[in-house]
């Protein structure tokens, strides 16, 4: 089986939205690519830090689902990463109640031993010195680098972020932030433009919208799923990334087409983890539900057409 | 071949994008929809009307398509209908400068006899009471009637705009118009409510996010092909109407699978309508263009996945 290094947080997220409120449950980039890809068959490691406040349920969760925890680091007397926001009625916008950065703040991440030759790296969303500081520790060049980042980061830390941007093969983000980096309002400018930054590959995620593909002069658009009900929206993006890279370890080929199914098997993952609040409807998803919602997708997509 | 009945504007407009600005030009729904429906073999006739400030040159572009202008009054010292908007940066909002109904206030429309039996009936964006005007001359029932409408009558003639969508079966309108009508913000809900309105089949337009087409359970999804330049906007939602109805019309049948291809057909025509100003790139199209980017459409939106 390949094998995935995951890096990004492991946290506790408070959430609000129309439908209700949760007090602090299991959340954090990490976990949401890790749960995501463990749909896979790969090995998959999470590097990331917690505070001694993290219950030992959710590191045996983790552990369940065959995510190698050992470069987790438990700080003694630290607090967890903790994030807390309210989704506004349309859920496509939210306020940040509050971000404690806790043990996250001095956060040097250990890459374990028997992953330093990882097939692919998923590097979260993090401050970008720490996902540089996880591909300098790779002793062998992965087959594919994914990078996933946010808007805060092209704010706060632009020239270390364009440096670890050089160096991966995949950059993901959304809409508004392909803009803003690339300084382009023409999706298709923007995906120019970001691959000469470095990534030969950039995928657009457009939240209700879908995500797009970009390599080359070659495009591909996976939808996201219809929904008649949207619970929660926190980790859908990660999910899709998890799902993303996964996919693509189990496969261990990095062409278009396996980069196309891969958008779908993400954005197909990303369609159950809004359905409830946080990690639980990921924690109860089977394969079954899986592949009926996967037969969705080609329903909702595929058509024939004779060129006369 | 078929009949395809369409009623719409026939009009000047006068435009501004941050690319340029024209004076007037030839506009308007119907004309939109007729050039959009003249690129399949078909039958069509425009029921409309102008002012013989409307030059000649235009009547004989339209009849140049083999668009029937028998139904297009010319009012005798009347001014033909006229609209001036002009487009934000982002191009996706725009704000109205004037709106001269002119002829149209008094519109009185009049279905040509040949096109009482036609097979499909297009009813462009216009007074509810104008579109069930035309429907009720029809003397045998269309296979398939489309109406397009906008939230300017939801808000002024509710009562008979939901009279006349009693009465069609396919609703054509954009995504924020399905939430207004139906009150619900998740668009599948919002599909159920307007079924139970009339309609088995609805439409959604989303611009360049593309468009989606709900029936009972079954629901197929277009995106917008991503475009490096989009020039004006103005009449893309015609033009995609066009092809959707022009399409079903050629093909004489309403099956959900043609209404798929419809909804690609309609959106790959779309994608040209923005390149230029108003009819400007319609009129140049061959089908060669047209066909080169249907595989394009299939290239962005086709995929295999094994189901394990």
């Amino acid at each position: 089986m390949n094998k995935l290094l995951i890096v990004g947080t492991v946290a506790f997220d408070a959430i609000e939205t129309p439908f209700g409120k949760t007090d602090k449950i299991l959340g954090g980039a990490g976990t949401f690519i890790g749960l995501s890809a463990s749909h896979f068959k790969l090995q998959s490691a999470i590097v990331s830090v917690v505070g001694d406040d993290f219950p030992q349920e959710y590191l045996d969760l983790l552990t369940s689902r065959n995510i190698d925890i050992s470069g987790l680091e438990v700080v003694k007397g630290g607090k967890t990463f903790f994030w807390s926001g309210r989704y506004h009625n349309d859920m496509n916008s939210r306020d940040t109640l509050a971000t404690e950065l806790n043990v996250l703040a001095d956060f040097n991440p250990i890459v374990p031993e028997n992953f330093k030759d990882a097939d692919v790296v998923m590097l979260g969303n993090l401050h970008p010195i720490v996902q540089t500081g996880v591909l300098n520790q790779m002793t062998q060049k992965p087959k594919l680098v994914v990078l996933d980042t946010m808007n805060f980061w092209m704010d706060c830390a632009l020239p270390e972020l364009l440096d670890v941007i050089k160096r991966v093969d995949v950059i993901t983000i959304n809409d508004e932030e392909a803009r803003q980096l690339s300084g382009e309002y023409s999706l298709v400018k923007a995906a120019k433009k970001i691959h000469t930054m470095g990534p030969k590959y950039v995928v657009i995620k457009k939240g209700e919208h879908g995500a797009l593909i970009f390599h080359d002069h070659e495009i591909f658009f996976a939808p996201a799923l219809p929904l008649a009900d949207v619970f929660d929206p926190t980790g859908a993006g990660d999910t899709f990334a998890g799902g993303f890279a996964g996919f693509i370890t189990q496969q261990g080929d990095i062409s278009f087409d396996t980069m196309k199914t891969a958008i779908i098997q993400g954005s197909n993952l990303a369609s159950f983890c809004v359905e409830k609040f946080g990690t639980e409807r990921m924690l109860s998803l089977t394969k079954h539900e899986v592949n009926e919602r996967l037969k969705q997708f080609k329903a909702l997509t595929q058509f024939e057409i004779e060129l006369s």
